[in-house]
């Protein structure tokens, strides 16, 4: 079961970056221990996976398994309920991984499902499945977007040299910067940043351009050539000076919490922050999760990548490795702040 | 022959903080495919490895093969040469993972084997002895101990907050830290370390205590009753105030190069090092490994642990990351600065 199970949360990945504020669904249909049909979620607007692999399928459906992430939908939104449309093709049984987070749905698909006569197992492989969609999971549950940080940093903690030299401190995390461009709904840096590095923001290894976000409160930035001003993606600008940007997106507020509340208007379900220090800082207490790269090097003094707060020893950090990656001579980490379903 | 090789290994290891300033060595004796007779260099003055596995043989060793992880001694020292004894016992063959790396001696005893008609074989696991026997090649070829700097410290690199508070910044160390205790023959920490923890660097899980070498320039400690000064270890000071400390055994250097040259002199083979950002700070560029704890944790400002001194990024580091290893929810980090031998 779990094989099957594992494609469908494979293929739901896949819809990474396109489907937002979708979630991420993958199913796949099994006949007689064979799979007979897959699909998935492509693109916000397009065929939900459930629907798109019943379509999919060259043979009939009558007496076969459905495999998919998240509890298939029950209402009339950009498409028709997928739970009619499971009905119809006489799928006997289906193993759904977590329901719906959303809690006017929550369960109500699964019943649906049930009252006609499907056999309904939920929770195969819910870890990963709810780790896969914790976006989506807070977007719809908090009503705010998911925040990640991203930084890289010497063993010592520093993302610049005391000359104020930050490139390049890693230099093997190109991949995994990118899937996380790609994976994130928008990427925001601070003036400071693009004023330093003049840097495109733009997802280079395949996937599509993330949102850009500029926090320039000041309104330094405006009327100026930098990269993040291209057309390559949008880009929205936070700043107390909106008058000065002509023809660019623009928002006034200034505070964190203003901020995110903006973004989750524009249906903007996640960002990727990546610095400098102090968007990191001001965004730490409102973030989810943090990607650290570190390189093998100690710089003894340098700007600290959360140099704008001051904690201590005896509070809560609440902080979970999720994962350690090597990368050749320096290595990733992942750490989960705040868990939203169970992983 | 591998398998062989790597139990010489192990049982090398089980000499790790009694045969300082020797270097650890094991041996196998086999003979048609099985182990007849294992030794290993278990004290400083005991047996060397190889005549201790000669002396355990229960039957005639005519024939068989060697398996030792350093080039067998031909000298005179505290016990006869071992290659006398190799050759007397009729061994027929002898694999020898890395030459003594002391130039008067390095291929001298595989020679006189090889005169006496045995087949000796070099190089099998010299990437593994080498770096088992890392601190005796540095003491030998460099003549000056080995150093090692462990710290304790967040994600950001911060070994205290910035109320002066460490303890304990990780919890699932203990096991390592007390391991790397038992591993150098000394370890070192300076005045306010003492002060402010007194701790009593001692090895909690079952290995030998470690010679401890308290830096107080000022002798600040002098005449105090901390748990350095007890009786569970020799206790070394170094302080341009030795007057103030009768019966305590003390020299007057206070620059990291000549309190290593001091500890050469006194046999003292390795140093670990474990703070503070001071001493972690001055003797970072002596330093060749450094032993970095991780807890998920985030201080935003705090001390840094390596805080004295300030590198660039346009520097060369030459840090190579040979092993993390996770620690529940905290990983361990094990950086090497400099390479003796092939490893």
């Amino acid at each position: 079961m779990e094989k099957f199970m594992k494609l469908a949360l494979k293929l739901a990945k896949k819809g990474a970056g396109r489907v937002s504020p979708n979630p991420l669904v993958g199913a796949v249909i099994v006949k007689d221990g064979k799979i007979i049909s897959t699909g998935y979620h492509k693109r916000y607007g397009d065929f939900h996976a459930e629907r798109s692999a019943i379509l999919n399928a060259k043979t009939s459906l009558e007496g076969s398994t459905l495999f998919v992430n998240l509890e298939p939908c029950c209402h009339h939104g950009k498409t028709p309920p997928c739970t009619d449309l499971i009905i119809e093709s006489k799928i006997s049984q289906v193993y759904v991984s977590i329901l719906d987070p959303n809690p006017l749905v929550n369960g109500k698909g699964v019943d649906i499902l049930r009252k006609n006569g499907i056999k309904v197992h939920v929770g195969l492989l819910e870890r990963e499945a709810s780790y896969l969609n914790r976006v989506f999971i807070k977007y719809i549950t908090k009503k705010t977007p998911y925040v990640a940080l991203k930084a890289a940093m010497t063993l010592d903690g520093f993302i610049c040299d005391n000359l104020g030299k930050s490139k390049w401190i890693t230099k093997n995390n190109f991949n995994i910067s990118h899937n996380l461009r790609n994976f994130f709904t928008a990427i925001m840096v601070g003036a400071k940043t693009v004023l330093k590095d003049n840097p495109q923001l733009t997802c280079r290894n395949g996937g599509r351009n993330p949102i850009r976000i500029i926090l320039d409160y000041e309104g330094k930035l405006a009327g100026k050539n930098f990269n993040v001003f291209d057309n390559h993606s949008r880009t929205i600008v936070f700043s107390s000076r909106c008058e000065k940007y002509n023809g660019v997106e623009c928002y006034p507020e200034t505070r964190p919490e203003d901020i995110l509340e903006r973004l989750y208007s524009l249906n903007i379900d996640s960002v990727l922050i990546e610095g400098g220090a102090s968007v990191l800082s001001q965004f730490y207490d409102f973030s989810d999760e943090l990607h650290l790269f570190y390189a093998p090097k100690v710089f003894g003094r340098g700007l600290s990548a959360f140099s704008e707060f001051e904690k201590y020893i005896d509070e809560e950090f609440d902080l979970k490795i999720r994962k350690i990656r090597r990368l050749k001579n320096e290595f990733y980490l992942e750490v989960i702040k705040n868990v939203y379903g169970n992983y």
